[in-house]
């Protein structure tokens, strides 16, 4: 079934070796991982101890001690190991595969008789097993955990995980489900779907697809599970979901995505990585089982948040409360959540929908997800990470006990609430997957170049080696040569072309190309010939975008763009008020390379106008007309912002147009 | 001590028949006062019960079961009885009375032995009395059961509650105060503070006044005392506050002004109606004792919140958690809270500041929150109130479980927290104590004008009994005349000029008067004969404010006020996108007196134009640059929004530029 749509190489197979992302792919393993490995141990000294591997030791029975921290804290640690088997795709580590191992071990030691995986539930309150899916997560970790054992098993071949993690879904399987005596209902916290996809993509066993698909589809059926569940005498609310809804009688349906059967919802609601979780696995069932009503509520789902739903730097969860969806066109810039995580989910789901439908636009959001957000999501140190991406800020309304109490001005060391840290390094560790998809379909053979990153990346097609070698300096141009190396094969080779690209040209073997482009993808069918390969150039300009004036906070305001990465302007470059930039569409936008800035950066210098007081200092006057002052501005990437003196930080600023005397 | 500063007038003695604000004075009576009591006796159907009276029968022993609602419930039935009170000083009304009376004894029946009167802490947790000083209100609810006794004393000349209170006010002197065997705390929300210089001003009982001073000055002093009561074995949060501050780790000493003590805070800190009684007692206590360095505090603080900290609406508390003041400038329109309260709390303290200094300035503040956001406050029908009070409203944005969920775009029937409803009444019944300052000091006798609200007021000044009689149709013109009838007596006529008056003129008994201004108010000192009077004149125009650049939210933005009023767009009359409406500071700003709209409104009518999309409708966009096109504005006071079909509402547009090409 799968073969109809295409698939991605195996990370191994795929060395990434790219001036841009080398900065996170290396900072990954050799930074990140061995943070959060001392996170998780609870031995980093400046920060307060996660409980994360000491909960695990209590399960096993190692140490005795309460468990702590969120009744969640299990998922940390399988997000740790699935980008440790990532990091070691690329590059072997003896210590990280001992430690990885040693977690396995122990994970394994705490894996109840019947196959139960929880620290919470086993330790704290064993006879509430299942019974709180609306909050408790235990499908959520379990889902984790399945997708960090596919992976392990993937890069390392090791089945020790994937044995854990199949005896654990074996039960799940068990327990839900259609039967007379199963439970009939869904996890509030989607994820378990797409990893059970996964372990089917692994094991083959169709009843952790069909598992997948009735969480799926028992998801806002009637009458609503969770309202069901929370209804019964004696139903308690997890600890951390006190504070969201008090009352069973305050539950929103909506914000578990169980407000309607998916299939019927028209608009993305409720908890943003909550829903991109459920709509990657819906994606994934619409394609291996070939199933187009599913594949169409995608495209809808997938429609209303690019459309309406999503941040320019490729975010998505308005609301400062539930880091969930809102409404259409409700996109506040200072007081949002953009959660790291939904990013990641974002791309996760345009990633499946670029495969399935051989559509070029999905990767455009991907990339804008990963190379704005998702980037942001963590210091060019390793170990300091956003939750909460706002696209404006001034550090002294980041207030405690405030509405803005949630978005911060400076990356943090850890949080009470860490999906987001394990979340990056599995994500950047696994950037590979987004560079190629490929079709092997009998009919078809394609390579897709998604995204570019520099990488040699070997496969086989056809029966025959072939070794892609992608050279670039992109973003900071749009010049990539991909050499192929093949004893000589036919297949297409399909470029993208972003959205955002100029003038494009490609050369094959030094000749123009005379493929034509498909969805976003200039493809050239050929046979390759050892030593070929084609040049692509195009011309990545900085350029303005005009916000929708239904955006009640952007209307009448703009954006500088360049190639994938949204600019910001920053305190450090621009000085305080950046409220009151006002810049015109028509101002000359010059880059200026600095090779010494966070590694090289392309900078954005601008003239622009301030809005000053000419007077008073009150709030607000009748008689102050404030006047224009003369400003240069610099704007550097989003996802490079706040690595400096914390600051001020904005990207919508005004359309400059002329005052009227 | 008292008479150096201006006091007010006995509101028995205020009779107001004014076209503009008969529409609340008599509401309330007619209308407010008989829908609350509803309310307070669950007799109201179509409202979840109040459970007010009930938990005090519970309290009496006269009826038995749980004791329900929040732990500061009993203050709704205290405010109520203070709005009765001030509208039996307006016009006899027996059986409102009698209801009064009723209730009165009821709260006489559920007096503990000791005096001691709180049914949450008599009924379900009797152990921790004066144990939570943090949270409890049990200071707060003492405070406006003290407030009501006096209002009702002052108008029925009844001495009950007031005896109720006192013995209450007494046991509160012994527990608490600076001796060894007293509690050095204060009360979580302040109020106390104020109803205890009240009870001074009848009683003459100096306890009062000391305590007061005390409560004033042990806020904030070191050890601070809420978190050391917080980290007591056996703290427990109450139940309401559990959502606030999770652990005492969380708590912000800032929210109830305790990060410091009094005399040393420089800005507007945490809840702003704890905020705002505080500053009141404070204004009082400088007033009674004379004491320069507070009363240089409160004006300090004053000056933060009307220049930096607060709406044009004349509200206050920007951040939609907590209620709270944040930072300087940082007024955003579409998610603050703007508490009905915080306002009439503002309105208390400029009161007192006007009459402390005799400076009208900050009576042009009073008359901002009361005629935009209290008025807003409270329907046309006298029975749906908003707690909060954005300055712009997208109704499909205000979505339960978001960080906007406290936004309404209708009035409410009731609140779970329902201190706004009787705050509304007690403060329009109890109108007239703004109108008029009075100085009867040895040396000086001064009649100030404050308000422009027609009525009739009798009062006596050197012995003799004067009567004013004002009229005015204030504020659809500035025409005001004042008839004096009295034998002949000597004293200063001082009538405020607002600071938005145009060519102001001021005949007295026909002739240019020939005084001049002072701190606002134009000062006539002469022998006054009966049948003289004085005839001013100013104009009132709408016209253009401007907002401070540094405001991020209106940086760039208009609004249109005119006299008091601050103007809105609905959608009623301007379709939806309000956001993105322009308005030229130019703009012929036409008024229109409708007569029939709301009993008589003064709309304004503009040219504008909207910022539209040219074609797409995804959110940004690199090619769709944004147009203008013509749209005819039509704007009503702030005071009146949302009396007709629900829709949006804006009050700050984009000033019109011209765009660049």
């Amino acid at each position: 079934m799968k073969s109809k749509y295409l698939h991605a190489l195996p990370l191994s197979h795929i060395s990434i070796n790219d001036a841009y992302w080398n900065r996170y792919t290396k900072l990954i393993a050799a930074k990140a991982i061995p943070y959060q490995w001392g996170i998780l141990n609870d031995r980093v000294t400046d920060t307060p101890p996660s409980y994360c591997l000491y909960n695990f030791r209590i399960a096993a029975g190692e140490i005795s001690g309460e468990r702590k921290g969120t009744e969640f804290l299990d998922s940390d640690a399988a997000k740790w190991l699935e980008a440790a088997a990532y990091c070691l795709a690329s590059s072997p580590d003896a210590e990280l595969e001992k430690n990885a191992d040693d977690l396995i071990d122990l994970i394994g030691r705490a894996q109840c008789e019947d196959g139960y995986i929880n620290t919470y539930f086993t330790l704290v309150e064993p006879e509430r097993r299942w019974k709180n899916l609306t909050e408790g997560h235990e499908l959520y970790c379990a889902g984790h955990l399945i997708e960090a054992a596919v992976a392990y098993y993937e890069v390392t071949g090791k089945t020790t995980l994937l044995r854990i993690a199949s005896r654990f879904a074996d039960l799940i399987c068990k327990v839900f489900g259609p039967g007379e005596t199963q439970l009939h209902g869904c996890p509030g916290h989607p994820e378990i779907e797409l990893a059970l996809v996964r372990l089917f993509d692994v094991t083959k066993e169709s009843r952790y697809l069909n598992l997948a698909a009735y969480f799926v589809d028992v998801r806002g059926a009637s009458p609503n599970y969770f309202l069901e569940e929370m209804a019964r005498p004696g139903f308690r609310h997890m600890p951390s979901f006190h504070l969201v809804f008090n009352e069973p009688k305050d539950f929103d349906p909506s914000y578990s995505q169980s407000h309607l059967p998916v299939r019927v919802q028209n608009t993305a609601e409720g908890h943003a990585v909550r829903a991109l979780y459920l709509y990657c696995a819906m994606a994934d069932i619409a394609a291996l089982r070939n199933d187009k009503a599913l594949l169409n509520q995608c495209v809808r789902l997938w429609n209303n948040i690019v459309e309406k739903r999503m941040y320019i730097t490729g975010s998505v969860g308005s609301s400062g409360f539930l880091e969930r969806f809102t409404t259409d066109y409700d996109l506040p810039n200072d007081s949002n959540y953009s959660e790291t995580c939904a990013s990641i989910g974002l791309a996760l789901f345009g990633l499946r929908l670029s495969r399935i439908t051989k559509d070029a636009s999905y990767i455009d959001t991907c990339e804008l997800s990963l190379y704005n957000t998702v980037r942001a999501g963590i210091s060019l140190e390793g170990s300091r990470y956003f939750y909460v991406n706002p696209l404006e800020v001034l550090p002294q309304n980041c207030m405690a006990h405030t509405s803005r109490a949630h978005v911060k001005p400076v990356r943090q060391k850890w949080f009470d609430v860490a999906c987001c840290p394990t979340n990056i390094a599995r994500t950047f560790s696994s950037l590979g997957q987004y560079i190629y998809s490929v079709n092997e379909s009998e009919n078809e053979k394609e390579v897709y170049v998604n995204l570019f990153i520099s990488n040699n990346t070997k496969f086989e097609i056809n029966g025959t080696q072939v070794e892609l070698v992608l050279t670039t300096d992109y973003p900071r141009s749009g010049k990539i040569s991909i050499e192929i190396k093949t004893g000589g094969t036919a297949f297409t080779l399909a470029v993208r072309i972003p959205s955002f690209a100029e003038n494009f040209s490609i050369l094959v073997n030094g000749e123009p190309a005379d493929g034509s482009i498909i969805k976003g993808y200039y493809k050239i069918r050929r046979t390759w010939e050892s030593g070929g390969g084609i040049d692509v150039s195009f011309g990545i300009v900085p350029h303005i975008v005009y916000a929708n004036p239904l955006v009640c906070a952007n209307c009448g305001k703009i954006a500088v763009v360049r190639g994938p990465e949204v600019y910001c302007f920053e305190e450090a470059d621009n000085g305080t008020g950046l409220a009151a930039v006002f810049l015109s569409p028509n101002a000359v936008l010059t880059e200026e390379w600095n090779p010494d800035l966070f590694g090289g950066t392309m900078l954005i210098h601008c003239k622009g106008k301030k809005l000053v007081s000419s007077g008073t200092a009150a709030s607000f006057s009748s008689t102050d007309k404030p006047h224009f002052e003369d400003i240069t501005l610099t704007a550097l990437p989003y996802g490079s912002w706040a690595n400096r003196t914390p600051g001020e930080m904005i990207v919508w600023v005004h359309e400059l147009m002329q005052k009227i005397a």
